[in-house]
């Protein structure tokens, strides 16, 4: 069998044969312009990968400017570090282990204030432990005879590592002490085979611990100093814009499905964006957790004291997220509510309108008020408003007429299943079916509603915790005007602030 | 103002002093006492506190044996590669050096195959990069004079430092070569700073890359020759667990909520860890993500290809985790709806129970369809069934008797809103309200059954993508006769597993 496509070539070199050089060329030329064109496809692709590489790089430096500020914080630091090698005095004090000032300036400098202190911490408590432990091993060891010295020097580092390894599953200890258990098992290792040679264990340690230090010390000045990134800031705003997500989700949920009919929003674009806010409360996890274990190290900064109860916003962040579940639920369920008639959506449509808003202005004074960090006076108002939506709400469904709105049986969907004579039944039937989907959507909103209540309950536990401010006296002279509004959790904060006064 | 707790001290003191020294002994004693019972308080604390850190680590140990051997494959690396310290022949040719292979050690080994390899790749070639760049910038140094010498250096290192850090914010490279551009910013400061004393600067790289290579080597072969834990075959039983685990608290649920009154589950306590199943779902995106990414670097192994769709993974995750959503919601839901009257979830149980039953065996049917990596017979039929339910359940709504059992009116509930004058609205309104809350369960259950659905496309895709084989011979007999039940998607694998044939 001959294919397609070769035979024109094969007839094409037969024929051009006798005819001399020249026609030979042809292909040839042919074979050079697909290379060629083969090669400028690849370096236009190349050229464009890096110019989208490029792109995103640059997209990012504008977003976050303070990334960037670290990355010339980190040269900052490695350009001081390496200063101790060209000064000759020092050097000389210091002696070849500068090296190990390099080192842990790269390895220890972080993002945030937090993770530099801890990793600084763990660097210094690990070498230290690890240290006098291979000094103290190793003492023991010279001591045992020649025989027994590396035997006893192996078996330590095979056992010390092993646990040491073992120790870093341990939630507790990964979570705080990782790093210092690779350190602990780094050092201990170098001591250990190393002193084997070198006879001057204490002389080394020295030599290290105060490199270490001087590492330490440059990255800690460096990142407490300029344009300092505190992992509790950090932390602290992630949670109030997340509130803040989420509150406008809701309203754009409730937008989105109980707007009067022709009435679309003007920009499209900007209302599904915001509409997907409140996935990034979904993912945002493991941030949440990394930034307060980080934020637990760091020393009493801005608006934070040393103790601030960091665990609290962990609690926050749970039950936002068990909130941003249900708002995932409601975005399916208003696809399938497209569908539902208006006549029917019209009764509740104030009723949900009312509810999805004031749930909303509850997130958002959640979220001004962590933002602020005072208290709030209008809280307990909004919640109750939010409170009296959803009695509202049930109020609405409970009164809902159905017998003033049948609509004129469709006959696609009138059919009545077989089993079922009464002629009376088929209307309502019909409507409810319809009504299922508005039930869904309204008592996911009802249930957003509940949650929303946990998450107050922990933003009022922080404020406890963490004793927020009063709102300035102007406002909460207002406030005395209806005392009745405040409830107990409220009262205690005040309570504290006024003994402190 | 006299403190309360101060004044029977100052008054004991003041009487004993006359009676001679026996007296004052009594406080002393009683001091002593007092500190003897805190010391006490304080040893029993600690030792408290270690046998609970012990007893968890000894569970730990207990339940991931593999953990523990990971221990001691640490531990036997350690030995290995300080026994180049102890043999004096490699110690000379290695020299000083040797400590560099002690430190890959200890930095590169980790957990599972895959990382350990993308850190052995990444220092590797962060090394030779930052090497013979660090070596390039020292020649064109040394060749612009002693003034310029220390500028062009510092200026290197603190532009390629910044340069260097600030990818390590762009996602595609954190992900893949983090550790990569950390160990290029340190060799690259390393060797250009270094390079100003030692003018040896080729031997040093020399004896740097041979030490790693040893290094390197002694954790490829350990972590993959003994009792190696491939992050792939990890991430595959991950996701085929997950998909178990929201089979299972699916079932439950609808077990839960349909059940007949009166018939509790004998496990209440195994129940309950059962429901909690899926909230596993919900937050391993973070660990799916970190293992396909690991598992890139993992030659081929068991029953997977080098270029296993590991990505399609993620996608199937995303898609569980969607449906573990829904089923959070409808763990809220289901509290509510303990007060629906018996009379009014009957007529639902049986569709309901059926739709729970039949998706959980969808899900159960994919979860051992990825573990056995064969394509299931039954898929298609199940999925039927599913679908079937939902039109089953959707139906039994439709049919839903409302005439026939209304309820004999609750003086409580049964307060008609004023406005509303009609005495024969009074039945529906009640109605009306019990069924939203079946209605937004049983709607929840068909959200959750066309999420199923998705995770059914995501599988199919795994399967077509990864190739599964088809069941055994006896069992792709018995399908022959159904021919029909077959979608194209099978038929395409079977295809390409015959023309392979």
């Amino acid at each position: 069998m001959v294919k397609e496509n070769e035979v024109p070539t094969s007839l094409e070199w037969r024929v051009n044969m006798p005819d001399g050089s020249s026609r030979i060329l042809a292909p040839e030329s042919r074979q050079t312009s697909k290379f060629i064109s083969r090669l400028q496809g690849l370096v236009m692709g190349i050229v464009l990968n890096i110019r989208g590489f490029l792109d995103k790089a640059w997209s990012l430096a504008v977003n976050e400017p303070k990334k960037v500020v670290h990355c010339f914080k980190v040269g900052l630091a490695l350009s001081l570090v390496s200063v101790f090698y060209y000064m000759r005095p020092l050097y000389d004090g210091v002696g070849g282990n500068a090296m190990w000032a390099v080192m842990t300036v790269v390895v220890v400098f972080e993002y945030t204030v937090g993770s530099t202190l801890s990793k600084c911490v763990n660097r210094a408590i690990g070498t230290c432990l690890a240290g006098s432990l291979g000094i103290g091993v190793h003492w023991v060891a010279s001591h045992a005879g020649d025989k027994f010295e590396p035997v006893i020097l192996q078996a330590s580092v095979f056992l010390l590592a092993a646990a040491t390894t073992f120790s870093r599953f341990i939630p507790t200890i990964k979570a705080r002490f990782d790093y210092g258990a690779m350190i602990f098992i780094l050092t201990f290792s170098l001591v250990s085979v190393s002193g084997y040679r070198v006879d001057k264990l204490v002389e080394l340690a020295h030599e290290r611990i105060s490199t270490i230090a001087i590492g330490t010390s440059i990255c800690v000045f460096i990142t407490m100093v300029l344009c300092p990134v505190w992992a509790g800031t950090e932390l602290h705003h992630l949670i109030s814009n997340n509130l803040e997500k989420l509150a406008d989700s809701l309203e754009g949920y409730a937008a989105e499905n109980f707007r009067v009919v022709g009435s679309k929003n003007v920009h499209e674009k900007d209302s599904s964006k915001r509409l997907q806010g409140y996935k990034c409360v979904l993912n945002s996890k493991v941030a949440e957790e990394t930034m307060a274990n980080f934020a637990r190290w760091e020393p009493a900064h801005g608006k934070f004291s040393f103790r601030h109860p960091w665990k609290q916003y962990l609690k926050i962040g749970a039950s936002m997220r068990s909130c941003a579940y249900c708002i995932e639920t409601l975005h399916a369920g208003i696809n399938s509510n497209n569908e539902t008639p208006e006549f029917l959506k019209k009764p509740l449509n104030d009723a949900c309108m009312r509810l999805g808003t004031s749930s909303s202005k509850v997130l958002k004074e959640l979220s001004s008020m962590i933002k602020t960090m005072k208290n709030s006076t209008k809280l307990d108002i909004l919640v109750d408003e939010m409170n009296s939506s959803v009695e509202g709400l049930q109020k609405a469904l409970k009164t809902f007429p159905i017998h003033q709105h049948i609509p004129t049986p469709d006959p696609a969907t009138a059919e009545v299943p077989s089993g079922i004579e009464e002629p009376s039944v088929t209307p309502t039937v019909l409507l409810l079916m319809k009504i299922v989907q508005m039930a869904t959507l309204t008592s996911l909103f009802v249930e957003i509603a509940s949650r929303i209540e946990g998450i107050v309950e922990e933003v009022k536990e922080l404020a406890t915790q963490a004793e927020f401010r009063d709102e300035n006296s102007k406002k909460s002279k207002q406030t005395q005007t209806n005392p009745n509004e405040k409830d107990g959790n409220e009262h205690e904060v005040t309570m504290k602030t006024l003994q402190k006064v």
